[in-house]
């Protein structure tokens, strides 16, 4: 997949069992081309942006070839869309690389948008807002159907150049960038009333990036971050008071981004306002996922049936995880949370008990790195390789719980900001559990097929159900490593033969 | 494979591709069986290790049903070897899970430890010791061939159930144990005069992590570490200040060796002393890979021709790199390390120039985690998903080398005690030419086929040489990446058309 937008180039390259959902992108390479640098209000291409823009297709194509990548899917976006001279570009590319570029319409590109929007999040009545370079996409969902969509010309490139041309961004600039916006999207009888919002494209991602900077966090990426409008008022005062040069070295932000990010951030903020939206959820997935995501996945449109569940199995898949085992402690884990639940020795619901389910089936992915510290390196990739559909804070929950389904004791300080109240209550008992569970499936041959629990006088007692194999070494275990839930709960806690 | 030591008992299952030499560890189970306890004298196994070592041959068993494990190898070694009743137990395991146990000679465990050993790491001519629960393996190499080799009952658990039966170890028993292996290790005239010296088993892992604990080190593995017959000296110190059941809690000492860790340490230092012996090089490898490289490997000795290269290749290899752009990376930073040598900027030599072109083969190799910070899971991956055949000093700096092939400044006081003297310079200098060189290939198709060194007046040129494909991205973007080099020569650094 090709994404030649109007700020940057991306091609992606997707890997695909196909006649599944299992997927995963391989490769990637970013180019900030800026095509849709200088084109002004009568929408001519330039000819340094088309010469840049013609020798990246050059490099991807070749990419492409050297790879051996079978479908190349070339998308072009708003600048050249508008380009009044997009032909020039488009036959000029094709001459030179055999590139067929495909111009995406508006109303395209805001459904590549909210299928992005709704295979990466669990949004499922609320809005969405791609900010491209060229044109900005609002989108409204219900019962995770795009009702409503528009493309409109107000992207990050197109509006600094248009309004914050100088080194120095005035106060009048910044309003009149502002008014404009407004201007555009209050016309809209449905964008507004507040409601969940989810927003996409490099900029927004960039901007949540700065604001998770400035908090105590675990090293994660930004999707699922929340970036509240309060925060991005600080940010724009922050970029506002530098030159647009030096507004590339505030914390987390991309130096080819540094001329437009402002007006980025400000098309956003606007946005925000007059949709009455106090925070924005931040996705990782783009045009390109929407484009691609039509391929793996059935229906019209093509959305995964629970965005969560899609992520945690896909990633364990990449990393080759024995299915039988992790499902099977996962089953154990969670007849343990439901059977504790029933006793009254936890106030814990669905939320954290889907928690407990993806950390179950993800504990063991690290070992792909190495059998030794497997725990940790399960950790490591649950933080780092992509779990969509999370927040961060549950995102860390899940690789704790993982962390610490074998050795160790969990300390809820992991969380930095992320942390609440009670946490180490909570992490102490999903570990405990997943612990135990580990243990009674350390035959990996389901043997112990159940477990119940009993709870009296002051003590918990597991009660595994015993299938065909040899079940003693797992009993000898698990009460070897039932410490964790005891603390846990506070009470004794024993495994019946 | 199925290790049914002395002491711990180890399911290791190797994924490998058939006419190959690639090849991983998938899944491992380790348990603490310690067969050989209370066997005493007259070598007769007891009731209880017998029914733990019957379990645990149990769950090995339904383990490889349930992963369905293609081809299933049980060694036995000195415990099971020595046993009067040793029939009684492998009956009793055939009959039971259907497992047939081939009982390892003393000189096959030798043959197998130094097949572990030539294979993981550098040696070619030295010594070889594999410390057991019940056995320890001494060896002779010269030319990476066996020359001489001997297996003595001095295993850690025979050892100490002998000389350190009690919870205290006096410094009479203490004394006698040295005594008593002095006097088996003295007999051999070809053990002596010093050399280098490689150690395989969990015992001597155990030590060299307790040792390495005690220094401020990146977190690596213990592969390649040196251990010192001081660090030693002052381990056994410390162990023998405690009583057995407090052992375990010493940091990098498994609980589950606790009460053996000390008699170990105790055999190690006196066969270290008695061969001439300052340190003892750690090689992670064991029995098991020496019995599988069989398989793996051609000629006989079944011999990687390069441990190294083998090491770099397969770990690239496993994380699917893309090989053509890797190996083109490789060499372009390789022709500019040689041509910055012949210009007499840089006096680094052949130890250097294989560290550059070990981080550029995996430099990319984070890619399978994401492509997002790429870089950085590089580095994790490079530190611990396993090089035999590198120390911890290599490995850190290949990693890091890789960390900075893109973004950001070298540091080299993350070497922390591993670092020296003018690691900065090096550090520099290396991922200057790695990003210069990911710059030209930046295409991936080997576009700029090749890169000279060019030398006047304060300035250093790069002068590419061109193939078919369109470079001109490439120069540009070699042009934007100079600095690190610049700044690590301390000149101007320019490249040509």
């Amino acid at each position: 997949m090709i994404d030649m937008g109007s700020n940057s180039w991306r091609l992606v390259v997707y890997g695909w069992e196909p006649g599944t959902a299992w997927w995963s992108l391989t490769d990637e390479i970013r180019e900030a081309v800026r095509v849709g640098a200088g084109m002004g209000e009568d929408n001519v291409l330039q000819p340094e942006p088309m010469e840049r823009a013609v020798h990246t297709a050059a490099v991807f194509s070749s990419f492409c070839r050297a790879a051996g990548v079978e479908q190349i899917e070339p998308l072009a976006t708003s600048a050249i869309r508008d380009a009044s001279n997009r032909d020039e570009l488009l036959d000029e590319i094709r001459r030179t690389t055999g590139l067929e570029v495909r111009v995406v319409s508006g109303e395209e590109e805001a459904r590549y948008g909210y299928l992005a929007i709704a295979n990466s999040t669990t949004l499922e009545d609320g809005y969405g807002i791609d900010l491209g370079g060229g044109s900005v996409q609002l989108m409204r969902l219900e019962g995770r159907q795009l009702q409503e969509s528009i493309s409109l010309p107000l992207g990050t490139v197109r509006m600094s150049e248009r309004f914050l041309p100088e080194e120095k961004a005035s106060s009048k600039q910044i309003k009149a960038l502002r008014a404009h916006v407004r201007e555009e999207v209050e016309g809209l009888d449905w964008w507004g009333g507040g409601g969940r919002l989810v927003g996409i494209g490099g900029t927004i991602r960039n901007l949540a990036a700065a604001a998770q900077k400035e908090l105590d966090f675990p090293d994660v990426d930004v999707g699922g971050f929340e970036l509240t409008a309060d925060a991005l008022d600080e940010l724009i005062e922050t970029l506002a008071d530098r030159p647009a040069s030096k507004r590339g070295n505030v914390k987390g932000i991309k130096p080819d981004r540094a001329d437009v990010i402002l007006g980025g951030a400000l098309v956003l903020a606007t946005a925000m306002e007059a949709g009455g939206h106090d925070l924005v959820e931040v996705s990782e997935a783009g045009l390109r996922e929407g484009a691609f995501l039509g391929n793996v996945i059935e229906g019209d449109p093509p959305l995964f049936e629970d965005v969560r569940r899609q992520s945690v199995e896909n990633l364990a898949h990449r990393f080759n995880t024995a299915p039988a085992h992790v499902g099977h402690v996962a089953r154990l884990s969670l007849e343990m949370f439901d059977g504790l639940l029933e006793e009254g020795l936890h106030q814990y619901g669905d939320e954290e008990r889907e928690l407990l389910w993806a950390a179950c089936v993800l504990h063991d992915i690290g070992t792909a790195i190495d059998y030794d510290d497997h725990h940790r390196h399960s950790h490591y990739l649950i933080l780092h390789a992509g779990l969509p559909g999370f927040t961060p804070r549950e995102l860390v929950l899940i690789g704790l719980i993982a962390r610490y389904h074998r050795k160790g004791d969990p300390d809820a300080s992991e969380l930095g900001d992320l942390g609440r109240k009670g946490d180490q209550q909570l992490l102490d008992l999903l570990c405990g559990v997943i612990r135990l569970a580990e243990q009674l499936e350390r035959s990996r041959d389901q043997s112990v097929e159940a477990v119940a629990i009993a709870a009296a006088n002051g003590t918990v007692t597991l009660e595994p159900r015993h299938g065909g194999g040899d079940t003693s070494v797992a009993i000898w275990s698990a009460r070897r490593n039932s410490d964790l839930l005891a603390r846990a709960l506070d009470l004794d806690v024993e495994v019946a033969d």
